[in-house]
């Protein structure tokens, strides 16, 4: 009687069991947290036989993070078929999703966890880039010419989104989930009109009422 | 005949002697390239006396960070009258001179170097904090309610901050200094009012001709 853990697999499909495991283990663990013993047991496989596919914990950690990370490319993938600011919304839609199942990984991506290991840090710069080409060649189809500027302002967008949604996963239950997707929507036009936005005339066309003075300077003056 | 570099001072003169070099070797030093035995030949003390102010290299390193980031406060103290976007273009405008003079530290303190030192990271989020404090203050004196999605509005905003000043200071000899603070000036009243940026009408307004449709998918449709 063969149990079906101990299936026999080619290497290829051995290796990328293991990934897939780790990459489950991270909805309820920190990278850091998954045990390579349990990773093997699930798989009905020996420890050493998971370093003969790995040669270090650390190298298995950052396959995982890189299948978590072509994962999250996947789900996030731009739907053509709508009009602009639909494709970003459910583009977000599904990063708020993704991060929302898997907090203790988007958290340790981002927040240095994995910064001080270079393979892994490079992979989710890897993960950033990755993003941002597609984020302007998105922009590029809707007739924004990329280039260094609209570059800044689209890595510092991911910059902006990432800060967001870690505080939202950490310390807030007064923002919805609702405002949030607006916030992140509504904040890529935003920084991409940004060099727009620094000229007075502009803004109260947007904020109609928005007095010239602070409020305590104009007491002062008058 | 004494050497103006043994002039006896107090306790807490010497403390602050000891910082004020530290700060100033950070123009030139890495946080951690610092080092005690040049501050303490600067100061003509010994090595042993520098250890007598702070218990180790990393409680001097903190203290250099927080004298460093109260400087940083200092210069950027808005000016109040002036008129809204002209206070966080002056403002910007210190920031990106002062991270100019000090690129190391700005980029040691915002990209990790610090960040596996509790007392460290602890220091640079103080310090983000209070910008975001100030800039909610700010906000509220043009009439801007804070509320937990106004304030993750500022917190992104200040990670984009930190994320396009590091990008222009290491690559980038394509975008103006004069780009990139109307890039940061513009970016704030981006996203504050990013929640209203998600709709297409509004956003059509501010980019005339925006299609609505991406062009490859235009031409599957036609």
């Amino acid at each position: 009687m063969t149990s079906p853990k101990r299936q026999r697999l080619g290497p290829a499909q051995r290796r990328a069991q293991l990934i897939a495991l780790g990459v489950q283990a991270l909805g309820t663990h920190a990278l850091d947290e998954i045990s390579i013993e349990s990773i093997a047991d699930q798989a009905g496989v020996t420890r050493a036989l998971v370093f003969h596919y790995f040669k270090s914990k650390q190298e298995f950690q950052t396959a995982i993070l890189q299948a978590a990370s072509e994962h999250m490319m996947e789900i996030t993938t731009p739907d053509l078929s709508l009009p602009p600011l639909e494709i970003l919304r459910s583009t977000l839609n599904a990063y708020i999703d993704y991060v929302g199942r898997n907090p203790h990984v988007y958290i340790a991506m981002i927040r240095g966890e994995t910064s001080n290991v270079p393979a892994m840090k490079e992979s989710v710069d890897a993960t950033r880039s990755r993003l941002a080409e597609r984020i302007l060649e998105m922009l590029g189809r809707f007739g924004l010419d990329s280039g260094p500027l609209l570059e800044f302002a689209v890595r510092g967008w991911l910059a902006f989104v990432e800060e967001v949604v870690i505080r939202w996963l950490t310390d807030s239950e007064e923002v919805t989930r609702e405002q949030l997707l607006e916030l992140l929507t509504g904040a890529l036009p935003g920084v991409v009109m940004a060099p727009l936005l620094g000229d007075q005339g502009m803004l109260e066309q947007m904020f109609p009422g928005l007095p010239d003075r602070a409020g305590e300077q104009e007491q002062a003056a008058g």
